[in-house]
């Protein structure tokens, strides 16, 4: 199958915040040998590449993973064949940010959380990221609270501060979200209102899909379709969900959506390295085991890339010329029905792979050891 | 109360389709008195502005309400005391439209939608219309059936197709709608794709806002708000939803929702005449009576507005300010609460309207007049 | 594979329905070769039972499918291989039904409703049909229109009626529906109302699971497993949605959640003949060819269920009884990406059946022969 | 207004709960003044029932409101005026309870969810409360996980054994949630489930409705009136939402609903004291000052309850029969839309209450108060 072909060159980006505890509002559980800093989680990110070959960057959260040297982080993650990737700035964790950060009805929180990212951007400056991914956790919670049209001024003008400050090599991933934190409303609900900031901005700025972040019933692959058709897709943040923004391991709720979304990504070429789309996750592993998380995660989304790689273009575009509704759809459920998994392994294994990741991390002891060694310090979080 | 002074001028545009049949795809009930040509659906929508004073235009549907002399017409609405408004295309009756129609893969099917366009306008040019109206209800009903992006492209060309045919004095209504009669996609499915359309067009291009087209859990007055940032609200197309296009009379469900949207009117100043939003009804009284069913939309708007236009802006905006979440929902819903039936009725009395308008009705005897007199012929539905 | 022996004996029922034309409010588009009268519709489902052996019964409704002489039309079916299934009751055609029917306010409907189905045992007692299936269109568009209550004890009254007529054999299938063609409640809106119901009038009704017919984000094989664990699942009505009530291709939009579903059946063992779940389609085709439509339908239920029955039950049951999130849910995931395609094809083949049932049914000639014989007369659908 | 008059003797629970800190996953933010121990939140609730009338009861949760001394928190409320009302189990904060309480596979853990419930019915005992509210937290995030069924006839078994330990006063109020914390499934996610424990249970075992645990579209008046008709409507968690278990205020997001639903209640009877229904309010003010917040819901209650009073039901009954859609409606519609707000000022200045209890609790310092009294210490919040 020389359609998978395609996959060469494709990568993804996991979060370093993965590796660390997470939850929901009622409990976070954690985890033996959960990492305690910048560096644990790098490692265990490591792992992921290691026996996946697709997860070569590590997305950065700050200020959870601030470090007092960059230049050791960076070193310590190329050591272990990764590299730091997007940082993500954070506007929901300080008390200042109750009612909002960058549409804060007093200036003086707008301009912390300005500051906030001109910080980003000077980490970023060492870390050699390029990315600074945005997502506002902005909104009202009651009808009235606040004006939506002067935060959306508010948001506009701090948006332009930031992005005034980007190296050229830079670029703004602005991200949009139904809701929560926010429930009344959030100051970038949608796809419509990010691309209209980036719009205003400037062509460094695109938009950042969370495919947990719509209301049900949303057609992503659709959205998936405009951003491209409009340049500005800058990246996904790939997860699952069944209601809400449940962040679950991508592909496991719905892997048709998975599959559609990817197949939207194969026609435009954006699989391929240098198209500007940059394939991250954004999970939560609150009960399963987090490393094993990820690597199912990866596995996921190479495997719906896999089968998006094997749809019969020639034939599908027929298909649809001739208006032949069932044949059409048929071609696209024949790629989806391949089961690719013996493919992929073969393809790993040429490549000095495992077959089976899953299984080859479970029989490498990393587990184990680092549940033995990381005893003592604090487990990382949504916290810290 | 001056506040309701803000009411002055302010108008409803009643859809001709609402006094004829509709259904569900289960049935079509038919009522005795129901019109059987456009002449006696403007005759019954008269009626509603007799009894309101709100409602002075007629939408006109093509072909549904094609009649031999359009000055005719216009007189005939004229001496009824009202006029004839927006002209709404049809794209989904035709045998031809099973696949689309301005997204069709075949290029004769999409020639044939942009003519029917063009007759559009030269309709209007008759009825003295200004704006085109047009509800796309082009989609897919299975994955891969048709290229997404591909139609997309067919769509932006035949747009400019139309828009290169407009008099200065024209505009088109661009509305989008999440689902149905497609299910998987439709082609303008959000107010971001309709936008970006009207973008592309220029600015006598404008969207359309049916309260009733969104995804579940969707903040309809956010997209208000920031369509009339953009400077691109067009009009509305008012109902009631509780599920998914349900075109229930509009304030019937969610009351609370009407008034919050006109409270993003109000704020923008958006209401006043010279606004450039239509405001419309788009709705179907399956089950009950057309012209009351009319009668109460035109109030159930009245009466949303004339509370949005009783909220303290001064003090909301110092609330606001201060970040007294409490106090500043509190100011809202102090407006929302005010009963402001009786201010209505003495208004109505003081502009020599009836002050209540569902009883005026009901006493006049039209009901049973039109019952005896419209016996034979075919009644007016969505297919004529 | 042996495990696919479990599909021996495992057959779906095609509803009759399916075959004429349907549509949305918006349009019915007729298409070359439709049924006229419900002989050429058995004829056509037959068809489908010919290339997939998995169709050997033919749903009815009344009273579109009445015919004068009952043991002709059940002479007609038999000898092109198939049988005469459950029989629907029809409570939305009729102008009297416009406020409900056996919810109605008025006696004299309700009466009319009850004889209905009155009427459909007498016709069950020549077609040798058991199960009665009722949905009931029943509901209120606005908020006070009926009493909730009073509607649920009509309702409960009328049933109690029907049941009462009941032959031992016989089965009353209640069906549940959330919304449309009523949209602001429905009188059996979801699967506890049904079983209630249900429940009152004894172990001869039991529920209809529609997959269309619930709110988004429910989860449906849990309601399966409920429904099943308290012994009242009588049948599904199978078909796809993405919104609404879409009555899309069944495994269309959501593979899946199809695979997840039968799990719950086998899992049960209620996939085997004697389990008295009754597997039935209730889809329209409204765009796509109807015969091939549903061939593809009982292709996917089939395929779903293969994968299903591969399901390691032991490791799983292991894997879940250690807690082991990612390895239990990894064992489903392994049985649901395997391609049951060849081995499904192979096991047609080895009955004498055509390894690809829509090429041989494309290869047959059918659909010419139909659209060619099929001249005059008036297509049968969702009105006739 | 004698409607009115059926204000007598309502009364609504306040959550002790609702003083403490809550959050979103993403961060919770503190307030001066919160409580730091149960005394304190006794002391909170009290204000709210000072000012209103309507208050006396505080619901407790088991650890969070443990203290040494049953009877001298109990008897430090009735000095303050209030009672101590219904018990909450927690089954969601110990780390043994990630996969599960009473559906866990290990028989160990489900052991102890049962004896954490055997204890609250001790508490009981000491506090006088009669009602033991279990809201179950379990589920599952991955498909495949457990065993849906086997989780079910778990969950049964250790209700039995609590239902077992009862007095014969007491009641079991088993509370149903579609999703979150878990987000495949629960394993009580809708009224059905709830109610279908309930009956195998006895009747001592009722369901809770909280009104923001249902999927979208869900009609909550249509369950509200199913589970009285079954005689087994326990108790109300009221709150508000527009997407998810938002927790917000009741009455802010869908006012319009919140009266359907006491009309429902009203129509039944259900409001008056000794109907069994025990009115609480599950809320959490994360951005809003918390006592204020709590008057200001309860206050949204009686309005709305107050509405529903002035239903002209003999004239809506009327309406209904004769089939009048609009008629009917606008009976309700005019209840609705009347200003109660001077009539219940009125009928609290009679009773002694403040006629502004949002003004009055202002005025009366305590928010300051306890702002310089309540530091050091920590803070209360859902984890303590």
């Amino acid at each position: 199958m020389t359609a998978l072909d395609g996959l060469d060159g494709f990568t993804i980006e996991v979060p370093s915040w993965a590796y660390g505890n997470s939850g929901t509002r009622f409990k976070v559980f954690s985890r033996p040998g959960v990492p305690r800093d910048p560096y644990e989680k790098i490692s265990d990110a490591a792992q992921v590449h290691r026996v996946t070959g697709l997860a070569p960057r590590v997305s950065l959260h700050i200020p959870w993973d601030t470090v007092d040297d960059w230049s050791d982080l960076r070193a310590h993650a190329e050591k272990l064949g990764v590299r730091l990737g997007a940082v993500n700035s954070n506007l929901f964790q300080d008390d200042d940010y109750r009612l909002g950060s960058l549409c804060h009805p007093d200036r003086r929180i707008r301009e912390k959380a300005v500051e906030h990212h001109l910080h980003c951007l000077e980490i970023m400056r060492e870390t050699g990221s390029t990315d600074l991914k945005i997502w506002l956790p902005d909104g009202l919670n009651y009808p009235g609270q606040d004006s939506l049209r002067g935060r959306q001024e508010r948001l506009a003008e701090g948006l332009q501060r930031i992005y005034a400050a980007l190296d050229p090599e830079h670029r703004i991933l602005l991200e949009y979200k139904l809701f929560e934190p926010a429930f009344y409303s959030m100051d970038i609900p949608d796809w419509g209102t990010s691309l209209l900031h980036c719009l205003a901005l400037g062509p460094q700025a695109t938009v950042v899909l969370d495919t947990g972040h719509h209301a049900p019933g949303t057609n992503i692959e659709f959205i998936v379709m405009q951003l491209l058709r409009q340049g500005r897709l800058g990246a996904f943040d790939f997860n699952s969900r069944f209601y809400a923004d449940d962040d679950l391991i991508v592909g496991a709720a719905d892997p048709f959506q998975l599959f559609r979304i990817l197949s939207e990504i194969v026609t435009a070429g954006a699989h391929r390295p240098g198209s500007g789309v940059n394939f991250m996750l954004d999970q939560c592993h609150n009960i399963e085991d987090k490393i094993p998380g990820q690597i199912r995660s990866v596995l996921n989304v190479e495997q719906a890339l896999a089968k998006a790689l094997l749809i019969d273009q020639e034939a599908l575009a027929a298909a649809q010329r001739d208006g032949d509704v069932l044949a059409a759809n048929g071609i696209l459920m024949d790629a989806y029905e391949t089961d690719v998994r013996g493919a992929l392994a073969d393809r790993r294994e040429a490549r000095g792979l495992p077959r089976d990741p899953m299984t080859a991390y479970a029989a490498s002891g990393y587990a184990a050891s680092i549940a033995t060694a990381r005893v003592g310090g604090e487990q990382a979080g949504w916290g810290a």
